[in-house]
């Protein structure tokens, strides 16, 4: 029998009936520790113990996959529940696919012992990939377990910069030298423990240990099995050195669709490999974390987390913002008077200052899409540039016309509809040089150009936007 | 020789010089179609001809992922004289590749003689893959001369809903008979085509072309040529249905970890095979069309292409939002009698906007996030819901009770501080529910919750902003 066909359904018919039970065990918690208990009592530890059972059962036959992403939609009392009953080698699998703050916590909640456990039950790249979450005691006390080769790879590849290749390269692969024939490859296949699960390659290394080229699978049933892997070797495959960014890497895999690629070190000796499903991971896990930190949250947010953790997370940001909005509001209270004089200019003043943001906006999210997908260069940036500038300027004048003629419509005042329309094509021009500036500025400085940008961006347009208007206006009709 | 190690520099080093090439050859371009031309003309068409050849001669010696990379750093103008330089094969490839918008203008200025020249040379997946480019006459043709097989396939494949499984998938599998042997397999596979590119995975199927399940070459050579392929088989692989969800099969792929998986229609019988890179390709142009979207953008924004229609794709979201902010001031119109007897409202009320604009926009990005990864469920919301109305009201009461003695500190006034103060924490309160409820709501209906969300987010927040602010300065102090 087939597991049913994927799907969001068939996923919740598999991990909600946990979820109730779950539910169900929070109820009867607590109750199972007292001191002398009551009859009624003990009939609920006894219920509470079945219910757990239960739990660890149906946690056991589910895939890790599964399993994690139940954790996540769980609130955090009932996750360490979940966590509890998960046997050594499941928690070690999961704790690899949970995102990083509920790893955090959990690992925190979990007694050493039980650490150290969940740790051996890992291979050496589940052990670099969770180390981060480990304290350095139970680390220590895993790695020492480790035979000698295995441990020496792990130190050398915790010493790659976070975000590189080194990081996040495998060192299980398969190596033949370029004089062995398929027979003798076949016969080492056939014992444990073969190929590593996403790869089908394997890579021929000559006499020095440096790559020479990369045999695939389904090359080498084609061939006859004298043939040596030499002959069959591809020599143009892709390589990466471990310094290499992630970024790039994750980028050249999709590219040229790779599934798996060497790292190789200056030497050209093979130090590790790639595979496609960890730069999946890598893609997405960034992917996330800037979406929230755009949003100012500190890319780590626990949904089901604590309040009060939340609304820390948060301080940095909205302090930020309300500074720059306080300080934009002074350019308002420096035109006190003339508003006094004219107040129509404190009702058309936020128009100004959000269409400028809006524009501006658009024009960093394209610069900062461009700088990421390194289609903006040298070469074709002063371009770029051009049209952007040319863009902002044409629909300044047309929508500055549209707002100046509203204007005149509303207030019967020539002057003022005046001063709109050229307020805001100004404040678009500034949105555009803005929105262009600092992405690249950011990115020259080797920070991330989504981040910051915002903030930069709505405090430039929203006080120019003020002080263009009504530094015009006072200009124009309060002389 | 291996190639260089992957990275950003030696991508530049092929595709620079073909650059370099291009900018060069649009200089003498024009030249060479005159009628009489002199002797210097006559030198200047050759060198042009040579240059062509040239560049011609470089593409092709690059893959096609760096070609379609070039293409997109390119000026449209010449971008065009690459694409006339490309073979067929190679241009079919690049098409592939390319963004949506430069696909489109490419296509729309090639002859119809070479459109079909190119598609032919295409398989029957890319063919899928490059359908929605095509005119129908040019597909009609060239699916007039495919295999009938291929063809009822092609039919079949274009009537799944766009952004479905069925659309992604594949017809390039190998399915073998689930009483064959391990020998006849092999003996099959030595045959072209053997193996599609990402795969290692072969499918066993009954006699009535039902799936049973999957067996990869690994663990057939490390079995007696004499097995069975029932015997081995793997009858717990993760299986989609034609009319999945690409985002759902995305989710699913990343969670299982899959290299590639089958699709079964109702009956259990397979018509086709989903593989990482498909999803990967789906996964990052969904991410880049949502980005540029949530901008106002629409989506297929090219970064090089024309001012006019940059300009054009722009108006639609620039009206959208002048009409908002125009809105939201219209609220302040109904408050000028306030503002002009104290005129610090008006300095104060764009803070009360801005601080529930930044904090609305903070929950609305955890909850578009927590929708799309499918955390957020019907079980957990109100939870959620419940966390994030806590942090709005403890950020509101303490940040509101800064601004309210900032304001105090300014203008020595005692109640502005107080509706200064009160005014920010009841816009907190309404953001969060906004920010909230606008990507539910949209989820509910079946649209994107991340598109519109902003634009209704910051109407609200500005206009409740200002009207909280306002009313209430009005009520208290103005009476």
């Amino acid at each position: 029998m087939l597991r049913d066909p994927e799907s969001q359904a068939h996923l919740q018919a598999r991990i909600g009936p946990v979820a109730k039970l779950l539910d169900r065990i929070e109820l009867v918690e607590g109750i199972s520790h007292r001191q002398s208990p009551t009859r009624a009592e003990l009939v609920d530890a006894l219920t509470h113990r079945q219910m757990l059972a239960e739990v660890s059962r149906r946690l056991g036959a589910l895939p890790a996959g599964d399993v994690a992403h139940l954790m996540e939609t769980l609130r955090p009392d009932r996750r360490v529940i979940a966590w509890e009953q998960l046997s050594p080698e499941a928690a070690g699998k999961v704790l690899w696919e949970l995102s990083p703050p509920i790893s955090a916590t959990l690992v925190e909640e979990t007694p050493r012992d039980r650490l150290v456990t969940i740790a051996r039950a890992l291979d050496a790249d589940g052990l670099a990939h969770v180390a981060r979450w480990l304290p350095a005691d139970v680390l220590g006390d895993v790695r020492a377990a480790l035979e000698p080769r295995t441990r020496a790879w792990l130190a050398e590849q915790a010493a790659f910069p976070e975000d590189s290749a080194g990081r996040l390269m495998s060192h299980e692969f398969v190596v033949v030298e370029s004089g062995e024939t398929i027979r003798q490859v076949f016969k080492r296949l056939r014992r444990p423990p073969g190929l590593p699960d996403q790869t089908d390659t394997l890579y021929v290394v000559d006499e020095r240990d440096r790559l020479v080229g990369a045999v695939r699978l389904q090359v080498m049933i084609r061939h006859p099995l004298r043939t040596r892997v030499e002959e069959i070797a591809d020599r143009g495959i892709v390589t990466f050195r471990p310094d290499e960014e992630a970024r790039t890497v994750a980028l050249a895999f999709e590219r040229y669709d790779l599934a798996s690629a060497p790292v190789l070190d200056e030497r050209g000796r093979l130090v590790g490999q790639l595979t496609f499903d960890e730069l999946v991971h890598y893609s997405r896990e960034q992917a996330d974390r800037a979406a929230l930190r755009r949003a100012g949250l500190r890319g780590d947010e626990d949904l089901l987390g604590s309040i009060w953790l939340g609304a820390r997370q948060r301080w940095l940001w909205l302090g930020v913002n309300l500074a720059t909005a306080f300080l934009a509001s002074r350019v308002i209270g420096a035109f006190e008077g003339s508003i006094a004089r004219l107040v129509a200019l404190a009702t058309l003043m936020p128009i100004v200052a959000s269409i400028g943001g809006n524009t501006g906006n658009q024009t960093a999210t394209l610069f900062i899409r461009g700088l990421a997908l390194q289609q903006l260069n040298t070469s074709n940036l002063a371009l770029v540039a051009a049209k952007e500038l040319s863009i902002a300027l044409l629909n300044g004048v047309m929508w500055g016309s549209v707002l100046g003629l509203v204007t005149l419509l509303l207030y019967g005042s020539v002057g003022l509809g005046a001063v709109m329309a050229a307020a805001t094509a100004l404040n678009l021009l500034v949105a555009a040089i803005v929105g262009m500036g600092v992405p690249v500025v950011m990115h020259k400085v080797g920070r991330d150009p989504a981040l910051g940008s915002s903030v930069l961006l709505t405090f430039t347009t929203d006080s120019m936007g003020f002080f263009i208007f009504l530094g015009l206006a006072t200009l124009v009709l309060l002389r």
